[in-house]
């Protein structure tokens, strides 16, 4: 009995997550227990814990007053902390992750992009973008670290739409993040991201 | 219904995490839903939910072959990554912390703080090292970042035991970062809570 309900929690919320990472569910949409658990058709209470969890993660706000819950629409302020939030933490999962990512995926990661920049498919170089920030998170060794890279990285992510800089400049961002891993190199690795990332955050401060 | 069943949550949420901070439930020991359900009077779901947000929040492990929950016992390695990760992301909330911490509160802090190292109570200097770390999570303005600071805080003072070093060394460092504040200087509280930090990572590392 118990199992079936944490099923259905755990389905509630991977559903809903993937809303919102496929923009399915816009920042500033409204989100109403009765209706989600109609359309999913369970119950309210799984969905009532899984929409409390996305809250946890930062994906969702609650008015506290109405206790209304919306996708989190990020103030420019807000952006800018969650990449000066960012700054700190993904150079130092970068380094971690250098000491595990294997040759296989730093080449896939590099064949993919160099695809996507070539035949310039924005949608495509933006999907692979987040693909390397997760891989990289993924595999870091360490839960602590890996727990809040994720979730720094799915909130500057998933609730902003679009890339905040061109592909020109990102490409060979990364691919000196990729060649420092490919060399087995932990804090180039860790100074290659850190760089990527301060020159996005300048260039939202500026804006 | 749905509200009552929320209350319920909430307050198994509080109760169980409280008895963490407190170290009625310590490192290691392990979680029966049933009993805890039994324990508090409440349904076995609201529990279940309770201990998953522990989990999310770093506090609790499940054994994912067992589904045993058990509280978490930070291994060297991961004390040490915590600490790299307060690090990153402590001094960053203390500077925003200093635009807004009232004279007040920078006096109350530097009271209790001095009357518990002059009366040499280490039980209570460790309870106000807690509150002062906390009291400038919790005021940060910014709600990722306080988020972020909060949970990497409780992981690293609530999972040991016992202060990582003599209140002769962390006192002064306190009343550097409470100087800062006091003169309105978030660069200079930033770089103070970064040398206190600092200090403690290396501590840890030599051990």
């Amino acid at each position: 009995m118990v199992l079936i309900k944490k099923d259905l929690f755990e389905e509630a919320y991977t559903i809903l997550k993937e809303m919102i990472m496929e923009g399915n569910l816009k920042p500033g949409e409204k989100l109403v227990q009765e209706q989600i658990a109609q359309k999913l058709g369970i119950s309210r209470t799984p969905v009532m814990h899984a929409l409390r969890i996305l809250e946890t993660e930062g994906l969702l706000t609650i008015n506290p007053r109405t206790k209304v819950m919306q996708v989190r629409d990020l103030s420019q302020e807000e952006l800018v902390t969650i990449f000066e939030i960012r700054l700190c933490i993904e150079p130092l999962a970068t380094r971690y992750a250098c000491l595990v990512i294997t040759n296989e995926a730093v080449e896939d990661l590099e064949k993919s992009f160099t695809i996507a920049y070539k035949t310039m498919d924005e949608k495509e170089y933006r999907r692979l973008d987040n693909k390397f920030h997760t891989y990289i998170s993924e595999i870091c060794p360490n839960r602590d670290l890996k727990d809040f890279t994720i979730r720094s990285g799915l909130i500057s992510r998933f609730l902003i739409k679009g890339l905040i800089r061109p592909p020109q400049e990102t490409y060979y961002e990364h691919l000196q993040v990729l060649e420092a891993f490919r060399k087995k190199l932990p804090q180039e690795a860790e100074k290659a991201m850190r760089r990527h990332i301060e020159i996005t955050l300048a260039h939202l401060r500026r804006k």
